[in-house]
């Protein structure tokens, strides 16, 4: 990734403080916005269908989270995410818990055949219900036997493409691996720690996160999903380090807003692990 | 508790990861999320009708807590509760402030009298209300008057059986000192630290916590619920052990959940103050 | 703030535990309870029209908080504002985005037109939108425009009084600089950090303690909204002072709650820094 530095695309979040429309779930809310503040950006948080444009039209980039969708917030999604295509806005896309549950799987079917969506980010049976490949998500996990190893990445990153080809978005596949991939261009990234699994809201943050760097690096989006990617993955593993053995996931979750607060460009360009494929 | 050991309700937990659908309130739910991670178990979270149905399906229980209940969420409740009815599954009912509104009191009374609920956990004002004894909850919280203590115990754990009689439910009611109990036989608990009081969510997240044991522990509920119980109080314990002066509800909170996350079944056993009726 | 002493209001939320109803948004929702029982009150969250009344009536306040305001809650907000107003309970509005959406710019309207307010919390770009003066809300935000400044002070005191005396509210304006006033009487005070906008939530936690400090001090409502003013940024340099360079807004945010709880009447008074304009 010598084009673009990595610390360029944290550097521009900082420097411009992107405003982002979170249509998200009740879950991990205060996470994800706590998550854009300290990667830089600015949070908003609106879904009654009859506010969603107003809010939208003043941000830079949307975010549509259904991990705890109801018919109130679906309409909302199309609201906002067709007031944001008219705006060009970056649309990011969490189909959250997609394979699990018919109405999951076709709301998210429905708002990528609907909207040009810009980043869509989840786990591998999330994208492989997308693909038409599966519907084997467990709940909001990934299923294990989805899980990316290197054993698996060309495939992996084939469905990453593959969905890319479908949507025009980028696709990033968070795991043990990470996958961001667009139709032409793919990379996996080993950052990360597996406690990051044992706390609510880490995809979810990261979706958000990622929304932050696509609006603020529009000319170089595939690179900046991944530096998003790679810096939350590093800023898992800098809480992990600072843990003692009293500490368990509530500790971590505090670290890891902590450690994306204090990412530095340098730090992330040092403690980045990713690989073109 | 000699026929069946706590440690051996935690450690089936902590081996099988039960899956656990939440319809639940938005104020507490991300420290449910947290803590049914914490304890070994996965949260997913839904309360849309056309939702819950599914998601329920691939779970092996099902939270109703009504702390900020609505017609829809409501709607989902009895949608989602037959769904687990029909399949066996654990049912748990928190019905937070039965008693301050006819509207709360009802959905728990019509909720109880339609599913096979598993396990109901609550306050002892909360089951006055349901046993018809008394409307007397202050909010979401216990009724001064309505305090489990050495003096009322026997009238508190004959109010526990009451509605174990009347429901088929195991009943678990937690403050000062905690009762387990069904129809025929009855524990009191005295683990726990009054700080619990001073945060939010200590009760949300031992339903959540229950009902993952309660799926663990098919062939003695009873016993499982009672080791939750003990468990929760203990971690409390845990973790205002760890507080210095300076630290205050915030940091409690996430002590908490660190010491459900860094328990041990050993720990448990030692700990857990638990007396057969 | 001779006639008064700050120390006073906050020893009597202590002393009365006032149970406040709160009608707020999901994001920043856990805070918010936990920030009323740090301070010495006790929260209680419920949004559906049907149950509203009810739970109103138990409590002593009512807070009416707008930013995640849909058709429901919007409804529950007038059936419970109309309740507290029959029941003469204080009413908080915090008017989250007003400016910033249509739909919240009259929603906070026609509350304020409807009820009979008893403070108005907010950032100065809400209040500039409503008393008319602008509609630049950058979200939930204020307006880098609208910041309070010692050359805008007396500016900023004249649009606060011009809404206490349009609604006849206690009118509480944050920012660098907070302002507190009524149609009389204006206090601008000093206390907080910058960190304090890096974390979702300081202002909607003030505004629920705010309602706390209202309820418990009937006969000196203005010096009791100060003293809460005083006392949230008070405690967010106490939390700011503990933090190591590790630490971001994820410590941040365990450290204001903790420095709440533990926030002394005499603590208060020394540290606070209110002038009377």
């Amino acid at each position: 990734m010598n084009a673009f530095a990595l610390k360029t695309a944290l550097e521009n979040v900082r420097a411009t403080v992107p405003l982002v429309h979170n249509i998200t779930n009740y879950v991990t809310v205060n996470d994800c916005a706590n998550a854009l503040l300290a990667c830089g950006g600015s949070p908003i948080m609106s879904d009654e269908p009859g506010d969603v444009a107003d809010i939208t039209s003043i941000c830079g980039g949307l975010v549509i989270n259904i991990g705890t969708l109801n018919a109130r917030s679906i309409e909302a999604m199309h609201v906002a995410g067709k007031r944001a295509a008219e705006l060009g806005h970056v649309i990011v896309l969490d189909p959250v818990g997609a394979g699990a549950s018919a109405l999951r799987t076709q709301t998210a079917s429905e708002l990528l055949d609907e909207l040009p969506v810009t980043v869509i980010r989840g786990n591998m049976s999330e994208v492989k219900a997308l693909v038409g490949a599966s519907n084997t998500t467990r709940g909001v996990d990934v299923n294990p036997d989805d899980a990316v190893t290197d054993a698996n990445l060309a495939q992996s990153a084939a469905y990453a493409r593959q969905l890319a080809e479908k949507t025009g978005a980028i696709v990033a596949i968070t795991g043990a691996i990470d996958i961001v991939a667009d139709a032409k261009r793919a990379f996996a990234i080993r950052n990360g720690h597996p406690i990051m699994g044992k706390m609510t809201g880490s995809g979810c943050m990261l979706t958000c996160i990622v929304a932050a760097y696509a609006v603020a690096n529009p000319d170089a989006r595939l690179e900046a999903v991944a530096a998003a990617v790679a810096g939350e993955g590093l800023a898992g593993q800098v809480a992990q380090a600072r843990m003692t053995p009293a500490d368990g996931n509530g500790t971590f979750r505090t670290y890891l807003l902590d450690a994306i607060y204090n990412m530095t460009g340098e730090q992330l360009e040092k403690g980045a692990i990713v690989e073109e494929l």
